[in-house]
C-alpha cells in the first residue's frame, strides 16, 4: 500500500492506533486491543460529531464523551493529545507511571478532557445516564425558544463487560424509563473478553435487549468511520430514546498474529509484533510519531474556540433577552454552593431522616439546580422534593429522579449529574444498601467530586425488618472509604450541619447517614456555627477534668447523655462525633483537647466496634447481625442501654 | 357468597392469605401486600408442583422454593405451617419477634424449609441460578439411565424490585446463557412499588427482555390458579431454556380499600381493613383460625414422606448397580469435606494467587464435587480448572463456570451451589471488585454457609492499573462482616491453610485473599499443623522478651521479616496474621501470648490503617487511594520499605 491510496481518514485513525500502541508498549503495560479495534469509531465521534474545546475543557456545553471500557486509556490519551489538549507527548510517553498525567485507567481529577473515571466495569455508562440528566434538566429550566443555552450529546464507548455488569444494565433500563433522547452509546462488540470468546458467557440478543429497554438500536461495522457517522447520525436524530449503536470490531485490528484473539486484550504486543502491526497498518516504525497530516486535521483547538464564541455570544443575548433567568444562570454557572443564607428549618424531636427531609427542602427551596431521589424509598427514605415534580421526558423541569430499585445506578448517575456541572444531586436508600452502590460510591471519592448520598435506617433500630436490613459493618466501611465524608448526626441541628457541609463541598462527596426512629434535641446552634463542624466535639462537659469521656454518633449521642446524667460520681463528658474524618483533619491540639489522651474512654455506636479503637478504650457496639424486632427492644437486647453503658463505665474506672 | 360456593382451591388460598394477614397485624409490621396478591400462584406451586417433604426439610433431592421478594416473609411462614413443616402456630404469631422462627425477612438458618435469607432485592434470583446449577452438575455426575438421583426444579417467586436490581439481571443474563433448564421463575407483577405505580421507574417490555436473554416466557393471570399451575406445566416441559412466567396479580387482593395501592405494600392492613379484607375473602374474623378443610388440603407431610421412600428405594438400587458411583455419592451425601488427605502441591516463591491454583486444583483433583469459576478473569486470579471441562448446556459435567463479567451474580450463585448441598463452591475475581459482590457475601455469612471467594490483586502492588483497581479499604471492609474469615496468606503454605480453613468450614464463608506479585516462601508446615490456623501467630522471635513486635499480613510479612532483620540492637519479633476473626477467637492467654499487651507494636500492611489499633500501637498502611506505576515503585512510594518500618519502630521505642 502506497501512502497515496491511504485516506485522510485512514491515516488519522492509525495515526491514533500507532500513538496508543505505542504508549503500551513503553510502559510494557496496558492494554493495545482495544485502541487497535475501536480507534475508527472513536475517530468518528470526536472528528465528526463531538462539540469540545481542547483550550477550555471545561465549558459547560461541550459535548461529554466518556471511555466506559476504561482499560482503553490509551485510546483516550491519544484522542486528547492529537485534538490538542494540554497532554503533551512527554505525557502519553510517561504512560502508567506514577505522577503522570496519563494513569492506567483514566482518571478525570489528574488529565484535563477526561470526564470521570473509568475502569471498574459499568461505571462509565451507568454514570452517563446522569449526564444526559443533567444535560436535559438544565435545558428544561434555562432553554427559551432559539436560546439553546444547555444543547450538547453524551457520548459512551463502552465494552462487553459494561453491559453484562449489573450496575450497566440498571443503567440501560433507568435511561429507557427515562427516555434519555440524547445519549448515545456506542458498543465495541469484538466477541473476545479476557477468557477467550464472549460466547462463553454472553449470550444475549444485544439488540433486542435494548430495544425491550425503550432504547433506538442500530448495528453497523465498527471498522468502517463512515457506517459508524451514519449511525451517529441517526442517533443524534432520535430524540425520545436513548441511543444504541452496536459496532461490530476486530479486537487488536492490525496485529498479523494477535488481531482477534483475547491475547492482544491486556498485555503489550512485545517489540516484534508491535513492528508489524505498524507496519500493517503503513505507519512509520519509529516509536510516537505522528503523520503532520494527521496532526493537523485531528487538531480541535481553533473549531473549539469557534464553539464558545457562539456559545459566548448566545449567552450575551439570553442575558439581555432574560435577565431574571440570566441572573438564576450566573448563580449556576458559578458553582457556589453557599448555605449561609439557606432558611433552615426548626427542629423537633423526630427521626433525622425526617429532619434531614426538612433540611432538603430547605435547600431544594434556596438551590434551583439541586436535584435527586431515591432507589424507590422515597417516602421512608424522605427525599421527596414536594410539588417539584417527576423527572421523564413529558415533564424535564421535574427535580424529583425516580431510579427504581437501582441502588447501584442511581449513585452512578448522582455522580453523573455532580460532574456534569450546574447541578447538584442527591441519591437517597437504607443504609444497609450502601452495600449494593459502594463501587459508585468509591469512584464519587476517586473523582474528587461532591455526590450526596442519603442513608436512612441507619442502625438495629430500624427494628422488625431484621438482619438482612440492619446495618452493622456499613458505617465503618464508608469511613474506610478515602475522601468521603460519613456523617451520622445525633439531631436536627447535627444533619443541617450534615446538609451544609455536603452542599459546600467542592471536592468530596458525603454520606449523611439517618435513624429511622426518633431521636431527641440534643444541640441547637445554626448549622454555620455549630461545633459538629469539626467532626467531632464536646457536647457536655464536666467540671474540671473529666473523669470518663463518652463518645458517640446519631442515635447513641442520647444515650451517653442519659449514661453521663446516670454515672453520679463520676466527671463525665460527652463527645458527639458525627464525622470521624473531618475530626481527623482538625488540628492535633484541637483533638487531644476533645479526646484527652489520658483519659479513659469508651465509645457507643449501634455498629461494628471494628475502628473506634483509635478513638477509645472500651467499645460499645454490636459485633454480630443484628436481629428481628422492634427497635426499642433490639437496643435494649444488644446493650444499648443506660445500665450497660453504666456498668462498661464503672469497670473501667475500677 | 355462601361456603358452599367456594372451591377448595379458593379455600385454600384464603386461609394462606389470612393466616398471613393475621401474622402482619398482630406484629403491627410487615408486608400484607404480596401475601395477598401472591397467595393463588404461591398455592399453584406448593400444592400442584413442590415435591417436597416437611418432615425432612433437608432432603437433598427436594424441588428448592425460594420466596426472592423476601418482604412476603408471611406468605412463606403460612406455607411452611399449614404443609407440616416444624413450625408450629405459635411462631407464626409470634411474627417478626425477638428470637422467634418468624423473622421479618425468611432466613434459612432459623427457620426449616427456608432455601435462602431473603429481603435484599436480587438475591433470592440470582441465588436461585445456584441451586439449578447445582442440580445440573450433579445430575450429569451421578445419574444414570432409570437412576435421576437428583432431579429437581427450582422455583422462585420474585418482584419488579428483584428483576430491576442489578444483581438480579446479571442472573438472568447468566442463566440464559448457561441454558438452566430447571430454574424456573414466578414474577409477581403486581404493577406497584413503595413510591407508586411501577411505571414511574420501570418500563421494560419484560417479555420480549427475557426472550433476548434466551429464557422461556410466558403470561398469565396469576390470580386464576389454574392458568398459573398451566404455566408451571410449560416451563417444566421446557428443558432447554430457563423459565419465567410473568403472572399479573393485585397487590392486596381482598382488601377492598386498599387492594392494587402501595399503601398495602409495607404496612399492616389496620384492624379495621383487616375485618373487612376477611369478609371480602369470607374468612372468619377470629385472629389464625384456619379452615379445617384447608388445613388438611394442604398438609404436605404424607405426600412428602412418600416421595422419600420412592427416593432411598431408587437410591439402594443405585447403589447395587454403580458401586462405585455409589461410593462418591454416599461421600458426597455425607458432605465431609476433610483435607487431611489432600495432596497438597510443594510451594515456591511465587505470587499467591499462583499457589492457591496450586492448592485448588489439589483440591479439586480430591473432591469431584468442587466446581467453580471467576468473572472472566480466570487466568489473573487463578480459578481455572485445568481439564475439567466448562459447564454449559452441552456439557453439564463441566467444572468451570463462566460467571462473565458479574461478580455480583457470581457470588450469588456460589451461594446457591453451596446451599444446594452435594457441592461446594467458589468465585473468583479481583479484591477491588469484592465491593461489587459485596452483599452476597455478607448475605453467606448471615445464612451461615461456607461459600469460597478467592479474590487476588489484593493491594497497590498490582501495580499500573492504578487506584480505580488497588484495593485499599476493602481488606477492612470485609473483615468488618460479621461471621466472614477473611484470610490473607504471606505464602503458598498459608495459603493452603486458608483453602483447608475455607472447605472445612461448614457455617462460615471464607474469602481467600492473595498477592498478584511473587512473595518468598516464610513457613513450610503443613496445612493440618501450620500455625496460621490460629489465625495469628509468632512467625520468628528474638530471645527473651521481645522489645518490639511486628505485625504483618500478606505480602507484608516478608517485610517485617527484613525490618527485623535490619533493627539491629533490637529484639524482634514477628507475628503472621492472616485472619483476625480467627485470632480473636483463640483463647485471651493465647492471644496474649502472640500479642503482649506491655510490648511496643506496629503493624504493617498495604491496606487502610484504620482497624488494625485493635492490635497495634503504630500503623503502617495507606490511608489515600494509590496511584498508578509499577508494583515495586508503589510500594516503595506509599512507605512499604524496610527502612520505613524500621524508622517507625525506632521512633516508636525512643
Amino acid at each position: 500500500m502506497t501512502p497515496a491510496a491511504v485516506s485522510l481518514d485512514e491515516l488519522c485513525v492509525n495515526a491514533i492506533r500507532g500513538l496508543s500502541i505505542d504508549a503500551v508498549q513503553k510502559a510494557n503495560s496496558g492494554h493495545p486491543g482495544l485502541p487497535l479495534g475501536a480507534a475508527p469509531m472513536a475517530y468518528a465521534i470526536w472528528k465528526r460529531h463531538l462539540r469540545h474545546a481542547p483550550s477550555q475543557p471545561q465549558w459547560l456545553n461541550r459535548d461529554r464523551f466518556i471511555l466506559s471500557a476504561g482499560h482503553g486509556s490509551a485510546l483516550l490519551y491519544s484522542l486528547l493529545h492529537l485534538t490538542g489538549y494540554d497532554l503533551p507527548l512527554s505525557e502519553v510517553q510517561a504512560f502508567r507511571q506514577i505522577g503522570s498525567k496519563t494513569p492506567g485507567h483514566p482518571e478525570n481529577h489528574i488529565t484535563p478532557g477526561v470526564e470521570m473515571a473509568t475502569g471498574p466495569l459499568g461505571q462509565g455508562i451507568a454514570t452517563s445516564v446522569g449526564f444526559a440528566l443533567a444535560e436535559r434538566y438544565l435545558a428544561a429550566r434555562f432553554n427559551r425558544p432559539e436560546f439553546p443555552i444547555f444543547d450538547h450529546f453524551t457520548y459512551v464507548i463502552c465494552s462487553d463487560g459494561d453491559l453484562m455488569e449489573g450496575v450497566g444494565q440498571e443503567a440501560a433500563s433507568l435511561a429507557g424509563t427515562l427516555g434519555l433522547g440524547k445519549l448515545i452509546w456506542v458498543y465495541d462488540s469484538n466477541g473476545i473478553t479476557i477468557d477467550g470468546s464472549t460466547d462463553i458467557a454472553y449470550r444475549e440478543d444485544v439488540a433486542a435487549k435494548f430495544s425491550a429497554l425503550g432504547w433506538h438500536v442500530q448495528s453497523v461495522d465498527g471498522m468502517d468511520v463512515d457506517a459508524v457517522d451514519r449511525a451517529l447520525q441517526s442517533a443524534k436524530a432520535e430524540t425520545a430514546r436513548p441511543s444504541i449503536i452496536i459496532a461490530t470490531t476486530i479486537i487488536g485490528f492490525g496485529s498479523p498474529n494477535k488481531a482477534g484473539t483475547s491475547k492482544v486484550h491486556g498485555a503489550p504486543l512485545g517489540e516484534e509484533e508491535l513492528r508489524l502491526t505498524k507496519e500493517a497498518l503503513g505507519l512509520p516504525a519509529e516509536p510516537f510519531s505522528i503523520p503532520n497530516d494527521a496532526r493537523a486535521a485531528l487538531d480541535a483547538r481553533a473549531a473549539g474556540e469557534a464553539h464558545i464564541e457562539v456559545w459566548d455570544s448566545l449567552l450575551t443575548r439570553y442575558r439581555a433577552n432574560f435577565p431574571e433567568l440570566a441572573a438564576e444562570l450566573d448563580q449556576v454557572l458559578s458553582e457556589t454552593w453557599d448555605c449561609t443564607s439557606v432558611a433552615w428549618p426548626e427542629f423537633k424531636s423526630v427521626a433525622t431522616r425526617k429532619s434531614s427531609h426538612d433540611c432538603l427542602l430547605a435547600l431544594a427551596n434556596h438551590f434551583p439546580t439541586l436535584i435527586g431521589g431515591s432507589a424507590d424509598l422515597a417516602e421512608s427514605v424522605y427525599t421527596d422534593l414536594h410539588g417539584m415534580g417527576l423527572q421523564s421526558a413529558q415533564d424535564p423541569n421535574g427535580r424529583n429522579i425516580a431510579f427504581g430499585i437501582r441502588e447501584h445506578a442511581m449513585a452512578a448517575a448522582v455522580n453523573g449529574i455532580t460532574l456534569h456541572g450546574g447541578c447538584r444531586a442527591f441519591g437517597g436508600t437504607f443504609l444497609i444498601f450502601s452495600d449494593y452502590c459502594k463501587p459508585s460510591i468509591r469512584l464519587a471519592a476517586l473523582m474528587e467530586i461532591p455526590s450526596i448520598f442519603v442513608f436512612s435506617h441507619d442502625s438495629i433500630g430500624l427494628g422488625e425488618d431484621g438482619p438482612t436490613h440492619q446495618p452493622v459493618e456499613q458505617i465503618l466501611g464508608l469511613r474506610s472509604i478515602p475522601n468521603l465524608n460519613v456523617i451520622r448526626p445525633a439531631d436536627g441541628a447535627e444533619t443541617a450541619v450534615a446538609w451544609s457541609l455536603a452542599l459546600e463541598s467542592e471536592d468530596r462527596p458525603t454520606a449523611i447517614v439517618t435513624s429511622r426512629q426518633n431521636l431527641p434535641v440534643v444541640t441547637n446552634e445554626a448549622p454555620a456555627e455549630h461545633p459538629a463542624r469539626n467532626g467531632g466535639y464536646v457536647l457536655q462537659d464536666s467540671d474540671g477534668v473529666p473523669d470518663l469521656i463518652l463518645i458517640a454518633t446519631g442515635s447513641e449521642v442520647s444515650l451517653a447523655l442519659q449514661a453521663a446524667e446516670a454515672l453520679e460520681g463520676v466527671n463525665s463528658r460527652v463527645v458527639s462525633m458525627p464525622c470521624t474524618r473531618i475530626f481527623d483533619e482538625q488540628p492535633e491540639a484541637y483533638r487531644n483537647s476533645v479526646l484527652i489522651p489520658s483519659i479513659p474512654s469508651i465509645s457507643i455506636e449501634a455498629a461494628t466496634t471494628l475502628g473506634w479503637q483509635k478513638y477509645s478504650d472500651v467499645q460499645i457496639g454490636i459485633d454480630t447481625f443484628g436481629a428481628s424486632g422492634p427497635g426499642p427492644k433490639l437496643m435494649e437486647h444488644f446493650g444499648f442501654t443506660v445500665a450497660n453503658v453504666v456498668e462498661t463505665a464503672r469497670n473501667l474506672l475500677s
